[in-house]
């Protein structure tokens, strides 16, 4: 057992987050999460409405008596989106902790603290991080440039945002991107963390509700087979390097490019449908993370997590003390 | 004391490296280095002939009775440059070790086996480290996306890198980029690395020969303050950001730009001399890596390396296994 700020706080048994994930946290995913001892978050957003995500609360809980969260994510979205229904469906379903993800949550904290749910909020840059701390958060996961999704566009990896991270913070944070292994847990560790979150590692598990082919994949891309796309519009993604990606990667690299231009080729939920659903793996736009390098197998969740703290219990408890003389 | 196998097959005391760099890389550098009991490299083109680095080995020896090496990078440059002679030079001094970096340094290595010299080639990817390998050098020095100067085109950090490495090789390998604190050591141990190779962070001691703006500016830069120039042309470098640098983007991002374009900006070995030693910190690009949001002084050398084995000592022989229950 790995014992940190952050289990202490949060009450699970490992330092390991499985973030919320769009269209893969589900209770499917969730469940296992949090039956291994590590704290997994629905996606509410993936739920069409605040009432589905109740009944995914319930479904979750139905299949672990183990804690689990549920993440809110706030950006600017075409079709406006009722995050307060959400909020008050969160506050409602009675879960201990809220993950939330872009814009400031400031608006929303007084009805989670109200209801005694903790909030972890995601952040990209120590600023950001500062910032959610002085509103008062729980905990901050701190993405680094590796990360899959919006790793935002000052482009510093974790060895370095982890390190700085931990000498601006008072609170506890959890390290995110380029991890998926107990030798990354152990590096986060030692650089100031006190958990880590993997999402692209928990994406190739046996229960996550994606494709064979998606995870199939994963384990053969390497570290090098991810793209950056939409930065011209500040608005930075990271996901897997296949066919729509590529070409999105050099229509933005024309003068003149509007988002409309490479919108169409993302294509939204209807490409990520394709490829998570229907295992199309080079016919939409996927989120994948640099550390898809780092993994090469489908384990069951739970294989997973006690291989990762396994690994880092042996690092931290006899081969890194057996180097000091 | 930190035993790995980097300490045992080089003979120093600390897995830390001050690896060769342009200009800053002399003996008022190295010989502190070699005392502290650290690895530092001479840059053998610092020096302006063969015969002036033979002296340039002989005042680091008057200096210290530690092992030092010296850096031979290969590089296409405008005018040619003496690499044979600069290599039998390194042979005829005598030094232990050398650290080779640029071009594949294949025609170079018979004459360093037969003097004895151990090779440390640098490569910025697993299958660059890979073929290092393959060619029978020592070890290799694995260089992220976070580090200054030239870290390659595939922007993998070194939490994905060195864990990647660590898979691929057989030989001891050295971490480089973003590594500043006794953390990062241990980070990147766990990674499995073997030691760390620092560059921004030797560059701000009371000894690198650099003008003192230029280590008060390091000091002042947070992680955000580097720029990647040269993308354009496949020969990325990572410099400090300021007005030479930003300009340099500026016109990279136009249409049509040239190397000629953005070289004039550049101005070379007139541009760094301007910094370096005028301190014209302003007046010409200069390397400078991500670490240097983690540099909050300017200590001596021997502060520097005792305070960062002594947080990495702290940290693995305490730290971390206190954590695991």
């Amino acid at each position: 057992m790995i014992s940190t700020r952050f289990t202490a706080a949060f009450g699970v048994r490992h330092p390991v987050v499985c973030g919320g994930m769009t269209a893969v946290g589900t209770a499917d995913l969730v469940a296992p999460v949090a039956e291994a001892g590590a704290l997994g978050f629905l996606a509410a957003l993936t739920q069409p409405t605040p009432e589905a995500l109740v009944a995914e609360v319930e479904r979750c809980r139905s299949m672990t008596d183990q804690p689990f969260g549920v993440n809110l994510t706030i950006l600017p979205t075409a079709r406006p989106v009722p995050y307060a229904e959400y909020r008050d469906a969160i506050v409602a379903a009675g879960v201990p902790v809220v993950e939330t993800a872009g814009r400031n949550p400031a608006e929303h904290l007084p009805a989670f603290r109200a209801a005694g749910i903790k909030v972890i909020h995601k952040a990209v840059s120590v600023r950001h991080a500062v910032k959610a701390q002085s509103l008062g958060v729980d905990a901050v996961s701190v993405d680094g440039f590796e990360a899959a999704g919006h790793p935002g566009e000052d482009d510093v990896p974790g060895l370095v945002l982890f390190a700085a991270a931990a000498r601006a913070l008072d609170i506890p944070f959890i390290a995110s991107g380029g991890l998926a292994t107990g030798a990354g847990l152990v590096a986060a560790l030692a650089l100031g963390a006190s958990a880590v979150n993997m999402g692209t590692r928990f994406v190739a598990t046996a229960e996550a509700p994606v494709h064979q082919r998606v995870k199939d994949r994963i384990v053969a891309n390497d570290e090098r087979a991810t793209a950056l796309v939409f930065r011209k519009f500040a608005n930075t993604a990271r996901v897997a390097l296949n066919d729509v990606s590529a070409r999105i990667r050099r229509i933005e690299d024309e003068r003149g490019t509007t988002f409309d231009d490479v919108a169409e080729l993302a294509s939204g939920a209807r490409g990520r449908e394709r490829v998570l659903a229907a295992g199309d793996v080079d016919g939409g736009m996927w989120w994948a993370g640099q550390s898809q390098g780092l993994i090469h197998d489908v384990p069951t969740v739970a294989e997973l997590v006690d291989r990762l703290v396994g690994e880092a219990e042996e690092l931290m408890a006899r081969t890194l003390p057996g180097l000091v003389r």
